[in-house]
């Protein structure tokens, strides 16, 4: 290829891949993934999205993932290895939405980033095969599998709707919905970020026409606000985040540690219409 | 442009970047920040300075990133977020020096970093509207406001001194000077690493011309030495350490965990002349 | 040189670095590394393979090194610096193998990596103040020598054999070796990962002709399966992990937590042949 179109293919696709993952910052396991990647993809730029997802909870993933994609460049490849049943047969998922390409095992994660109707595929074992992959290991499918398949994708050498047939079935959003029902959301803590904010699955959309909304969590109520500077050091706060979902915080302290609540604890939202 | 012309200037000018923040490593905080960068400077290179800034010290990312700027390409551009005000209105600030550039809040960090004298400019709404980014979150500034600054700067496509009016006053130095009177220095410590340093304000040249220094700290009295390696394993020790400050240390140990102390912590050093 | 040989050379020689610490996530030390990385080679992909290594373990690092290099794209130059000794004289040590370059303190690091008979240089004062680089201080060669050195050597100006003299003698593996007597295999932890996985010095290869096997840990035994899903939810499991070594794990939990276990704990595993 000529250096001139070779540069206009560059220009065009700067390949992007994220990783999002529970593997914590001890050993090499992260780095790893890495470095197949720059073997397939050498001009890849890597960016970890987080690597301190609670272990084995793949809903976690899908939501910080959910959240986060549409900030990247159109093109990149959004890498998810949170993997409960590691060494048992899973599927590896494919779907392309928005311009952005998602991978994960079939533990829910994907239902949580994507809208009912996207099409899924799963990794063939024979397209797998023709990709002259070393034959991977039962317990790192992020090494040996998705590292490479992202770098393939990232690249433009594939796409998701090549990798495998549709997958009919796939297992389910592993993360409640919160639902509306009147004046009334229904919602619960879905993740939480360094600081102890309780960040919930509700998302702003579902306040849509609701004024004066109250939010309920452990028992004690607190009004919604647009942002932290509005409410006094060491008291309770709500409002919606820059995720675009509510958010209960404790101003100038951790609202994890002072309601002594995590993942999973029930958050409601009352107002008037 | 021409391939040579944009190879020539990719030559003269690789975007680089530093994050500094007190994010932690929990959520995709930092990934979406690089996100938004790489949409704006597909090449830029990014480093993590560090995101384990004490929450909410200003002062810690200044003394970190002035003590550290120097050994970046000339061109990369610094942003440190570390943000008590979250969603209260607050300047955004740019100033350049020594061919790098710095950005962050007006919350003392960039007095720190900067000598006087140094123009610094306060990003302008009206700038900041011409450029066509998405409407900016009250909370999260890092994602919005300073990623596609920082790409822009990085890339040429803007210089600190455009983004807005000369800033006449700026939020002083969150960090308390050390200093020197006669043979007698007064400073504190003002963070930690990862083995319990404790690293101070004291800068070697405030040391200039002293013979015999005696470092104080937790009433106890301890030679300056040159070295990490001339003190005896699990004994009190002080050196100027590599970022050119005063760091007491115990050899082998943690001088935190073994005098329990912490930022701010007073030190003294005394001589002769 | 005109921009086609340029790219040429680009296509054939992407540098990559990584690095392996003992720096933790606090602080600059490892941005600072990058810093000065990206100064002596701007287009460097810097990859990190894990700056959570044991404080003055340089077995450990060396342990994740050996095992993880080959997934690196050739020509990529491995930093580890985790140096106890710092502060004191210690040679700076680089060793060219399978198309990779390996750069260390002489504490035992790279006789874990590298097989012997492997060629190790010692970096000379003379080539190293060729180099025109500043005066490096005492205490951070990580930032003073290592990384200018390894941008060097990845942007292929430099090579392992031109930087000194053959080291005739360097400090041990700093890790014990595993030993098979037998059906009888004698080995240990060596590292951990972010799980509490309990992960040991013991190759696949000496388990070669072996069947049957029983390993035996903190006076517990377990059958040697080939993957976690087989083993039933908090139950003791041992397999051959992705790494390549023998490991023991707690089904959905931490081994090293149940187990009251740590580096240096005996692992035997024995069998029929």
């Amino acid at each position: 290829m000529a250096p001139t179109a070779r540069n206009r293919l560059n220009d065009a696709m700067q390949p992007v891949i994220t990783l999002t993952t529970d593997f914590g910052q001890t050993g090499p396991f992260v780095g790893l993934m890495k470095g197949v990647i720059l073997r397939h993809a050498p001009t890849a730029a890597i960016v970890d999205l987080t690597h301190q997802v609670a272990r084995f909870q793949p809903s976690e993933a899908g939501f910080w993932l959910a959240r986060s994609y549409r900030h990247f460049p159109r093109g990149t490849v959004h890498v998810a290895v949170v993997d409960p049943g590691v060494g048992t047969p899973r599927l590896i998922l494919a779907a392309a939405h928005e311009g952005h390409t998602f991978l994960a095992h079939d533990n829910g994660i994907l239902p949580v980033v994507l809208p009912a109707g996207v099409v899924i595929h799963s990794l063939s074992p024979a397209w797998q095969a023709r990709q002259g992959w070393p034959a991977p290991s039962n317990t790192f499918h992020g090494r040996d599998i998705f590292a490479p398949l992202a770098a393939a994708i990232a690249s433009g050498r594939a796409h998701a709707q090549d990798v495998g047939p549709v997958a009919t079935s796939v297992v389910p959003a592993s993360i409640p919905v919160a639902t509306r029902s009147g004046t009334r959301i229904e919602g619960c803590v879905v993740a939480l970020d360094t600081w102890g904010n309780l960040i919930t699955n509700i998302d702003a959309s579902l306040l849509e026409g609701l004024t004066g909304a109250v939010v309920t969590i452990a028992g004690r109520e607190v009004h919604l606000v647009s942002t932290y500077g509005l409410a006094a050091p060491g008291s309770l706060m709500a409002l919606v985040n820059s995720l675009g979902v509510v958010e209960v915080a404790w101003r100038e302290g951790s609202a994890a540690v002072e309601l002594d609540l995590g993942r999973g604890a029930p958050v409601t939202v009352r107002g008037s219409s």
